[in-house]
């Protein structure tokens, strides 16, 4: 199930609407097949797997409920691999969809078929997070990224970060863009930096996702300049705005402090990543501006570890919403 | 030696100028005897081991060089040892007190003995980082403690701190106070706060160190108010001013952002001792304040991580002065 997860990340940042599922079809203690839902959302993890390969027989692992509903781009995953034959399919996480929602286990049970289920649940909901937000929140995942040195500074007062965290946080930035489907910075940031937000990795440039600019603190700012300069770019009136968004699950928060606090403030953040560099800067600027906390008390109990390492000379810790 | 360099971490804080040092006498695997520096600087480590038992033929651990002069207070414990008659010295870490510096092993050689010399070194300099840092540069160990937010927050903005970390980081702080020597805060943090700066932890409320207050910012504060409310502080007219601070070897700096920037500013930090808490504040006191940086590159090779571990829910790290 591991390796099926694995798959599924591949995948994640261009699926939506469609959950970005990982499957493996073992005989033997061999995989035999390997399947992912692929950009666009067809096909689906199972069919992927499947085509071409015998099940008859086999162990099937799929990050997800094989889904019940049969569409115009294809039939119904349950169906697919109920005529496949496989001895036993193991499924990660139930899917909530209500075209599914356990109507694709009960089809390959009443077709014979033994289904294991719940195994490594967790590791695959956090894989699908995009489409399990949507699907329970009406809006993307979102990732806020913050990369700061040890006393939470982001820059100079003067605005200089080239560079705060080492090549390895940095490029472990990039792998993060490409897993997004759309990357949002603040106004006060595309004025400053005029960033790309493309994915500067060998053999991902192709992955760059949709770029989008925070324009909620629209005031002292020309709507013209910044679509001439970046004129594919979409605006976001408010953080509130994402729950309109189509075809976006995984949205990446990039900064500045004001955008970064916008979105924290209207407690629209599921994921923290935090770049920490072992370097004092002193007076600069903060990573977060105002997210209206009234007293500390309401701070506590809203972030649980999920993962600490080192990159290179900084530290990597991801949070994710405790509740 | 790990067992003698725990051991000399009992007297941390209270021998100087005289080195904490641990000893351990070992016969036939067991361990026979211990010692460490006293209260005061007397008795050493290995009178404090010696006395009473028989090391003939044992192994003696000790994590420094013993001394080669004699002095009013006692004999040199190289010549203690020498008498006692072990099959074995081992050492960690040679004395640079020129008075020794070698002569102690010397000695011991001279006298028959087998001394084995630089097991656990490191370990051994860290624990007695006070009495190296005197030798090396005239000046008493820095500890500077920062207990902040994710965001690099130590307060909000109308200054309230309680409480940001947990029980067990704050309980980990009273231990790093009892392993001080003296506490320094600013000027600041003495009229906001009015702290006590002493150990509350059960058995140790007679180790509370020696406080300080750093005035090097005393305008528009009245000397009167801080003498009458805290008689027995002393007074730091700048970071500088440890240089001339007597039997004191371990300094801990507990805040507010000036102080720790002024200490920070003048390279006066040798240890750094982060509790992270996992909250977000946003808009609030940042943990440091001015130290001078002007660009990026100039912060970067200062810090090198000694130590990572959770306390409760908190993250506890431990830089070391890279160079």
């Amino acid at each position: 199930m591991a390796a099926a997860i694995a798959l599924s990340m591949r995948g994640r940042g261009r699926t939506a609407p469609n959950p970005n599922v990982g499957c493996v079809i073992v005989r033997d203690g061999k995989i035999v097949s390997r399947g992912w839902t692929r950009p666009g959302g067809r096909p689906h993890a199972e069919a992927d797997a499947l085509d071409g390969a015998d099940a008859a027989g086999a162990d099937v692992y799929v990050t997800l409920e094989p889904c019940a509903h049969e569409s115009a781009r294809g039939p119904a995953c349950a169906d697919l691999l109920a005529a496949a034959r496989p001895a036993r399919v193991i499924v990660a996480a139930p899917d909530p969809d209500p075209r599914t929602d356990g109507k694709g286990v009960a089809r390959l049970r009443a077709a014979g078929i033994e289904v294991v289920e719940g195994v490594m649940a967790d590791e695959a909901r956090r894989a699908m997070a995009g489409f399990f937000t949507r699907l329970e929140k009406g809006r993307p995942h979102v990732t806020l990224k913050l990369a700061t040195s040890l006393d939470g500074q982001v820059a100079l007062p003067d605005g200089s970060s080239q560079w705060i965290t080492g090549p390895e946080a940095r490029a472990h930035g990039h792998v993060e863009r490409a897993l997004a489907d759309m990357i949002v910075v603040g106004r006060a940031t595309v004025e400053a930096d005029h960033p790309t937000l493309d994915v500067r990795l060998s053999g991902l440039g192709n992955r760059s996702p949709v770029r989008a600019v925070l324009t909620h603190d629209w005031s002292n700012f020309s709507k013209l300049d910044l679509r001439a300069e970046q004129p594919d770019w979409r605006h976001l009136p408010s953080p509130e705005a994402i729950r309109d968004l189509e075809g976006i699950d995984y949205l990446l928060v990039e900064g500045g402090a004001g955008a970064a606090a916008a979105f924290a403030g209207a407690d629209l953040v599921d994921r923290l990543i935090l770049y920490r560099a072992p370097i004092l800067i002193g007076r600069g600027l903060s990573a977060l501006g105002d997210i209206g906390l009234g007293n500390l008390e309401n701070a506590h109990g809203r972030w649980r570890l999920a993962d600490s390492r080192m990159l290179g000379k900084d530290r990597f810790e991801v949070y994710e919403r405790a509740s």
